[in-house]
């Protein structure tokens, strides 16, 4: 149907714009300068069906073939970006308006002219960059909604030491393996065995849901895990994002980091107690449209701005204002209204990244990425020993299956891929950042088969559960 | 207990800036380059929460005084805006950033050095115009699927008279009153007649409902009427839209843009029909996470886009996805999903709006402004008297209130704020755009008065309807 109207459209175009006494070009009259925010909400609106199209058709292949969405969105981020179809690139990556796809179909079908062109490429690409950054807090918020803080503090013990020696063992052999296997220095080796700390919640909830053993011992020794496992590795790599900020490693700092962030979330905890009966004594006076979802966001946007004011990760703030509504008596409903904004949202960050992501500097036959390959799989390395050695924690349990509980915290996730894009700030080396994506994607693709892997055979795991 | 805890950061952080061997101020240390994109986003952050604070105190107050939420989103919006407070100021009325508090607040708490300030204040600004913009598009979506094409089909004979005079009455009377008695030139006044057609639908509806007269035969003449009478006026005010871009009136123009106009939604609507059952069977065999709204909103999106680039209006393009998509059987699952997304994102459009608008243009002290005051009046009694004579086109009908049919049709919404903000494109005068807002304002602020008045004085109207 559109195609039809724009060729019937266009076989009128020329007589009009005669008629109108504007310039005439080929299509449509050429944009002239009342015209130039339109075209960037249009070069936006484009950009975002995209965005959809490669998270949908990445989503959905990605879910049929068995495998998290997560995985085909940033997949389908790498398809139309910087590394294949060049729909969605940015002049980070030193794209111009000339290689945007999109901005050459403005200039086809919408009378973009040559000279505005790289002014609304920059300022559609700024838009959007902001845009997918205020799309992760919303994730990041829904993530807070989603952890449990009763279950936090009531966790048993076996998830709590599961959980450190998770982020303890691949946060130590990461650093120490980066600086004295590949002479990486001191502070991008700690960003970068940070980032091997958080687990992925989303990840390993859906495939425990989808193999029916979400339930189980193991189930919920997983889950506790990650829950305490993504609070601490968001201290950590909050901490972390200072150090790379100040560009400086010394004591004071760390401690002023480590007390900063714990404090910031214990006290926002704490003291979202009191905030909590206010937020449903509001919440119930009001009466009009969004009363419950609009005084969410004004805490969460304000929780993150503070965050960010004080230094910290914004992304920190919006977490913990999850957390402390979370505890109201209108978490499901709040949840419920929260889901399809994220559902809306989140997408588009994580296709963002996967367009940014080069895959050139993963190709083996130029000799600079190999170290950058060396790196990805010393990390997955790392990261898999790590967190299976962290499963062996649990103790005084017979029956249990220790290798799938380690096996069930190998996704790294969102919270990893945020840190490390959002966060580093510049400090890491292009092949150290592009090491950890491919990280990410590797172990996000292999725990789902690997997971129904040690829970279908558990003649393999009896043995070592022994 | 923010406060507190910024107090308590601020005690340690000139010892930690010292430590880190980085410049310290008074209060936290200078920005530097790498933190500018994070003090963007802190902007956008800051101006959200005051926006969020605007429309939800204006909505709430407004709503406990019986009068639309809508009202006090906009009165919330000047308050913060260039009128009163400069929370919110946008450098297209002349403000840079030492007149934005946001900024200054910005520099005080977070580090935003004066001499990033400008840049940060233009993207931050940029990227909440084109947001706003974004969130339009999402009302007149959800206003598409609020509007059922059945019942604009199958609407009686009555409603579409009232419909048909309510906008050709306004229209005309207000365009030739402008010229005539205003001096204002033929394009502006034709712009701000067609201004005068569009009921707000919200409005009405929420007004009935209110009185428990949704479902009496007032209501629903009001409610049909209220129906076509968008429709007609989408039409008119894309195709005023257009002349104001060409700045140009001539027949070939008119004619082509009614043409299109009509031919886009109408097509739209009848090829829409096969796209339906396409869409149900996508969304139906899709599992992910957002597998209904985000093929909706590619759809919306993608038909904002086309409507721009055959230079109707994005709105346009959004209302017509709405309406095809109220037609398929997953209406009311996607009507469920969008009412929260659009409660959260329509308030950052009136309160925008709202920002932008000067109220010193209005000030009977200032002679210049006397002008726009005249007009404003002139516009709400054409407007009034326009809508309410309409009313009385409905014939055959015995025992029906035909004022309170016409007072059911007076308030001026959300379609006229946006093409009166975004379809001119700077061919309406300050003064003249000024008067458009307050007769929105004034016309939504009386509609509720009115509307009580004559549906709870019977006798009054009874003998008016004989």
């Amino acid at each position: 149907m559109e195609l039809n109207v724009i060729v019937w459209m266009n076989s009128f175009t020329p007589i009009l714009s005669f008629a109108a006494g504007t310039e005439i070009t080929p299509l449509l009259a050429t944009a002239n300068a009342y015209e130039t925010d339109s075209l960037i909400l249009a070069g936006v609106l484009l950009s975002l069906v995209v965005i959809y199209l490669a998270s949908k058709i990445g989503g959905e292949l990605s879910n049929q073939m068995g495998l998290p969405p997560l995985l085909g969105e940033l997949v389908g981020g790498v398809i139309v970006g910087v590394s294949a179809l060049h729909l969605l690139v940015f002049p980070e990556s030193g794209a111009n308006s000339s290689n945007s796809v999109v901005m050459n179909f403005l200039q086809a079908t919408a009378g973009l002219g040559p000279n505005e062109a790289s002014t609304v490429f920059e300022t559609q690409s700024e838009v959007l960059s902001v845009f997918a950054e205020l799309c992760v807090l919303v994730l990041l918020f829904r993530i807070g909604l989603a952890s449990n803080l009763s279950e936090l503090l009531a966790v048993s013990v076996q998830a709590t030491l599961v959980a450190v020696a998770g982020v303890a063992i691949p946060f130590a052999a990461g650093t120490v393996g980066l600086i004295t296997l590949f002479g990486v220095p001191v502070l991008p080796a700690i960003f970068a065995g940070a980032a091997l700390t958080a687990t992925s919640i989303s990840i390993s909830c859906r495939v425990l849901l989808e193999l029916g053993r979400l339930n189980s011992k193991e189930g919920q020794i997983i889950l506790g895990a990650a829950v305490i496992d993504d609070f601490l590795s968001i201290i950590i790599l909050a901490a972390v994002a200072r150090l790379a900020k100040t560009g400086e490693l010394d004591l004071f700092n760390v401690l002023y980091l480590t007390i900063s962030a714990s404090s910031f979330l214990l006290g926002a905890i704490l003291l979202g107690r009191f905030f909590n009966k206010s937020f449903v004594a509001i919440a119930d006076k009001l009466l009009t449209r969004g009363r419950l979802v609009i005084p969410a966001f004004i805490f969460a946007l304000g929780m993150a701005y503070f965050a960010t004011a004080i230094r910290l990760e914004g992304l920190l703030g919006a977490f913990a204002a999850g957390l402390v509504l979370d505890e109201t008596d209108k978490r499901e409903e709040l949840q419920q209204q929260v889901i399809p904004i994220a559902d809306l949202l989140v997408p588009i960050f994580f296709v963002t990244v996967g367009a940014k992501f080069d895959l050139g500097v993963l190709n083996p036959a130029i000799p600079g990425n190999r170290e950058s390959l060396l790196i990805a799989t010393f990390l997955m390395v790392v990261t898999i020993l790590g967190k299976v050695v962290a499963g062996y924690a649990v103790f005084g349990q017979t029956q249990i299956n220790r290798l799938a509980i380690g096996v069930g915290m190998i996704p790294r996730g969102e919270v990893v891929l945020v840190f490390a894009v959002v966060g580093a700030n510049g400090v890491l080396s292009e092949s150290l950042e592009a090491a950890i994506i491919t990280m990410v994607i590797l172990t996000t693709f292999l725990t789902p088969l690997l997971l129904r892997f040690v829970f279908d055979h558990p003649g393999v795991t009896a043995v070592k559960s022994k």
